[in-house]
């Protein structure tokens, strides 16, 4: 990459790579107007020559990064799972970093990996990135990157998702269909495009199936945590509307919830109904056992290394790679949440 | 390291280092014989220079390696965590493997770390790893290996452990303190330490409180998984002794007890109390909640970089490591599926 670059701040200046690498080593035979002029523009394109790094960078480190916003977490455990598997199948390592949902941490992060020349790096944004030129900086680069699940439609690069909405979508109708008719659903923070997106897929399904959608049924959380699910239980059963059925941005949330109605003595479908998001291991062992989405994290690790890997490929060969965003499917794992499908037979799973 | 192995040769062989390293490089000066001697000597120490590693080789890549059994696992991704988090605020990176508890799987691992020339590993063994050499091998090379939670007594490097058969003895007394008579083992495979050393505590409780020890009463699972715990409580069912309590190997085996235990509609903790081992997440939301012995994986993760980090340092300045092995204490969680104590106050958590 460094070379790319190099060779586009010389284009640029109208002057040799072997003068603008000079200048940046501050060598006496350049001028200091030229010298001034490569630093300048090194530092627009982010170019940070680092002699040991520079020196590697012509070679495959056959290392890629990995950031995700956790790590103790089924779903991002299943991914990073994934993409370790398939990248040592390769014979690529990786090395794995959590950002632990931080702006700050993430974009030092990508540094790191940069100054370990790696190969390539797969990115989950944090739930508070909501600047993304640290990402687009990279990208412009030339390194490699995909981002996975966390995502945002304004980088340029290949990625790895659910359909949110969609899957959200098919949550809500599932509670619809069942026979409720006073759906909550607990989301998450205003910003992510998965909380954004899994509203969305909420709404629609209340409106395309003729109920109408209440601003006051609709519960944020900051933490997506089990506690945050559990203490959002009580306020829903404070409101004045006779809520029975609720729709969890995620399995945890929807854990909370479930074990504060258990405590609160509601029956479980039959009160209120609950479905959750992801298919975590916890949604088997709760009295009743939770009904869900399953959201293939494996799957999805094994894509994202996949498609940087045949763009490592293609910077490898000086060939442009087509961006490519691939959409892992998602399905309705009805369990004990839930009640019997008023029309089609339920599935036990 | 190969510069002291290298060394090592030399010496051993009475030649110069050069003569070594040029007869490992062929070189035509250097005789048939010197070169036969040298490439024998360098097997045996397990010498295999890599031309791009070994240029590095005087350099700290700031990369460490750590190789886990599994990772979608909320106890190794605690430690996992820890060591990042550890490693990061240090200057180092981690690249993360999974052997899978295959001991092949493993071997090749700890050689892929070696060629991307890592500062030092952490490995938790698998459990079907008998044979120690690759682990030794390493060690004898002289690069920083620091084992954490699976280990072996017969390799000589630092330790971050837990005492097992303290752990055991304490779950399996606080079965007895709170009544119960006739207690079960849910044990795993039989040769991996930590099942052999959760088994003797185990077994020492029960003696020391005069409580028969039968082995019939001992269930051994191969998979350690959730199925396994489920099946197991069939078989404690059928068994002509009144059961009364109990001890789980991990809390995946409990959990599968205690969701199988609540179908046949027995009363937990009144008919029969559950203990289990880890503190997953998942021992909170099991219902009754499941009590179970603290494990701090985060803090081994933290405690296993730091003794890494230490032997890296003394690498550097050429100081011998004292090997160091670290106990992190572990606790009782009384939680709903044991009954409360004879004696003393039940705390809750």
């Amino acid at each position: 990459m460094a070379n790319v670059t190099l060779k586009k701040i010389a284009e640029t200046l109208g002057i040799s790579t072997a003068t603008a690498s000079k200048a940046l080593k501050d060598y006496a035979d350049i001028s200091n107007e030229t010298k001034r002029k490569v630093r300048e523009l090194a530092q627009q394109l982010n170019y940070k020559p680092n002699s040991f790094a520079q020196s590697l960078r012509n070679q495959e480190s056959k290392i890629i990064g990995l950031i995700a916003p956790q790590i103790v977490h089924h779903f991002f455990a299943n991914i990073i799972k994934g993409v370790i598997d398939a990248a040592e199948a390769k014979g690529y390592l990786v090395i794995i970093l959590q950002s632990g949902e931080s702006y700050e941490t993430e974009k030092k992060q990508l540094q790191l990996l940069l100054e370990k020349n790696v190969d390539g790096i797969l990115i989950s944004l944090s739930d508070r990135t909501v600047n993304y030129k640290h990402v687009a900086d990279i990208i412009k680069e030339g390194i490699p990157v995909v981002l996975y699940d966390k995502i945002s439609k304004l980088l340029d690069c290949s990625k790895v998702i659910i359909d949110d909405r969609k899957a959200a979508y098919n949550a809500t109708k599932y509670l619809i269909e069942t026979g409720c008719k006073n759906i909550a659903h607990i989301r998450g923070p205003l910003k992510p495009q998965t909380t954004i997106d899994r509203f969305l897929g909420y709404k629609k399904a209340l409106s395309d199936h003729g109920l109408d959608f209440k601003d006051q049924l609709v519960f944020e959380t900051k933490n997506l945590s089990f506690e945050d699910g559990y203490e959002i239980a009580d306020r829903i059963l404070a409101t004045s509307d006779p809520i029975d059925g609720v729709f969890a941005f995620t399995d945890l949330l929807a854990t909370g919830a479930l074990i504060r109605f258990n405590e609160k003595g509601l029956k479980i479908p039959e009160d209120i109904s609950i479905i959750g998001f992801s298919n975590w291991f916890l949604t088997k062992i709760t009295t009743p056992s939770l009904s869900t989405v399953n959201q293939p994290g494996y799957e999805m690790g094994q894509k994202a290394f996949q498609l940087l890997l045949k763009e490592i490929r293609n910077k490898r060969e000086n060939k442009e790679s087509t961006k490519e965003i691939v959409e892992i499917p998602t399905t309705i794992i009805p369990r004990n949440s839930t009640k019997p499908r008023l029309i089609t037979e339920k599935t036990n799973n």
